[in-house]
């Protein structure tokens, strides 16, 4: 592993994917990317009595269809690295303890995606692992409860926000696979000083902007030289801060940029407002689509860069912005 | 790095400890390791205007003089892994923005120093990093009123329930140091069923157990082959019970075994019941007793294994049990 420039590393030996998971809810079935989900659920209580438990269930369900498409069993896996938006991240420990492999709890929000394929990827290519789990999830209903209103309350959500996906994502990463784990970069924490909790995207605009800036400047690449850049989840007015923040720095990422909160759902005939978010958002997206489009040859080098906002409801109420960041992965396929 | 037995990483250019800090509050300070933080405070508020404001600057300050006894500026180290027992881990976030540096969030519970330190190593041998730091905190009134009950209420403790400790700790690994990470384990997730949120210990000893049995079945050791193995944060319950599960499986690990949850407190004297706890109790332990002991050469071989509990107050609420989990990382000293 060698180190770019400030902040991104290079692997070497590039671990790979070797095999993913990609589970959604009703909604996430219904749209763009619903039949590229291994499987989705048109009862999103997974018949679980709360909904924290079928938030658990979606990454008990996501870690399963990686392991059985790469014929594995649990004891075959060194490491799993997993976290979620829940308070204390109880959907990665309640959902994923039975699989009884090595547990590292992973906090990014919904960078989580990002953060656990890097950590993972740098576990297998230290030869700490010669294979790791990256998993994370979110559930609309278990989100709206901790960080909103409870459901029954029926609040108005204002334009700006996004809608957190039912989704879960897993990537199996080893030695051998067709797409390769390049780079990767973990972000600094961002604080432009947005306090909005409705307009997420707004707050994770800049850390996004930051990381992405400096994996191209550290590279020496420039967003031409790849087939997509993906941000996850900025949502509509994320996407468009994030374009303002790098046109002010010389760099026009219109041409290949995607967010995966705008490619989960149709935004309007949807009624998600800004977009998706959540860490099953990204994950989701990567793990059902991108890999995917890659696997097909679609897409042969992209960056994966999922955003995450790092408040608490607590930091909300105490009068604290919301606090942004952005973790890159570089994946290639042959 | 190479893989030992079942679950055991074994460093082969051992990552070091090139300084530490531990800071503190006022029961802290009047406890029997008091005089070993770099930095106590009377006043638990830190001068901060909410508790856990007051938890974040724990992490900063820990931070600071750790970089302050290395010689070094923020921008000279590569990653930050912390991570805390606050929903959203808020503390690490908020207190350690400023710092700058690309930022790991973690959470592992209590075993959160453990965890930190082990990602910290696997980093730098790796040579993903020239340098990490591992940083975690607890406050005793932002971990009332998040878990059990706000301070006002005046509740009643009971006899097996422990005192989140008021407390950082960092450390910073690197290369060159005297104090070597030999060895470390990433646990799996322990339920034995205990479901008493005042009785954290029992929750907790299965997973230390678990763990410290798997390392020294992996490594071929037995305890007396160190000149100390130091859990964190068992307390006293949790600490016979760890006796009781290990007897079982023909391991007696009371003539080398401590508790950071009964080594940072007078545990009658100073009314801590069960003992301290908390993911700055072991850190705390760690960073001011632990590795001056190293220093001073009255410990050279050491397993620092600190347990956490995952769970929730969500979790508890849905008449979850309680998981634990314990990290175990092999420090020597020349």
């Amino acid at each position: 592993m060698r180190r770019l420039g400030k902040s991104t590393l290079e692997f070497d030996r590039p671990p790979s994917v070797l095999s993913h998971g990609a589970v959604g809810g009703k909604k996430e079935a219904e749209g763009p990317l619903g039949s590229q989900f291994d499987q989705t659920f048109g009862d999103t209580t997974l018949q679980k009595d709360s909904w924290e438990k079928a938030e658990a269930q979606l990454q008990r369900e996501a870690v399963s269809i990686a392991l059985n498409k790469a014929g594995l069993k649990p004891e075959e896996v060194d490491f799993i690295l997993a976290g979620d938006l829940l308070n204390q991240c109880i959907s990665s420990t309640f959902g994923l303890m039975d699989f009884q492999i090595p547990f590292l709890g992973q906090y990014g929000a919904c960078s989580t995606m990002a953060q656990t394929l890097l950590m993972a990827s740098i576990l297998v290519e230290s030869g700490a692992a010669g294979k790791a789990l990256a998993v994370t999830s979110s559930h609309f209903c278990s989100a709206e409860r901790q960080f909103r209103l409870p459901l029954e309350y029926g609040g108005q959500r204002s334009p700006t926000a996004q809608w957190t996906a039912t989704a879960a994502g897993c990537v199996l990463v080893g030695v051998g696979g067709r797409i390769k784990v390049r780079k990767g970069l973990a972000g600094r924490v961002q604080d432009l000083g947005v306090t909005d909790p409705a307009n997420m995207g707004a707050a994770m605009a800049p850390g996004a902007a930051h990381s992405i800036f400096q994996f191209l400047e550290d590279t020496h690449t420039r967003p031409e030289d790849y087939d997509g850049i993906f941000t996850g989840d900025l949502g509509l007015v994320g996407s468009r801060l994030l374009y303002q923040c790098l046109d002010a720095n010389g760099v026009d990422l219109r041409p290949v940029h995607q967010d995966c909160g705008l490619l989960l759902y149709h935004r309007e005939r949807q009624d998600v407002h800004g977009g998706g978010s959540g860490c099953g958002c990204s994950a989701g997206v990567l793990c059902g689509h991108l890999l995917r489009r890659m696997e097909k040859g679609e897409l042969k080098n992209i960056l994966f860069c999922a955003t995450g906002a790092l408040m608490s409801p607590t930091s909300q109420q105490q009068g604290l912005a919301i606090p942004g960041i952005c973790h890159v992965v570089q994946l290639t396929a042959k």
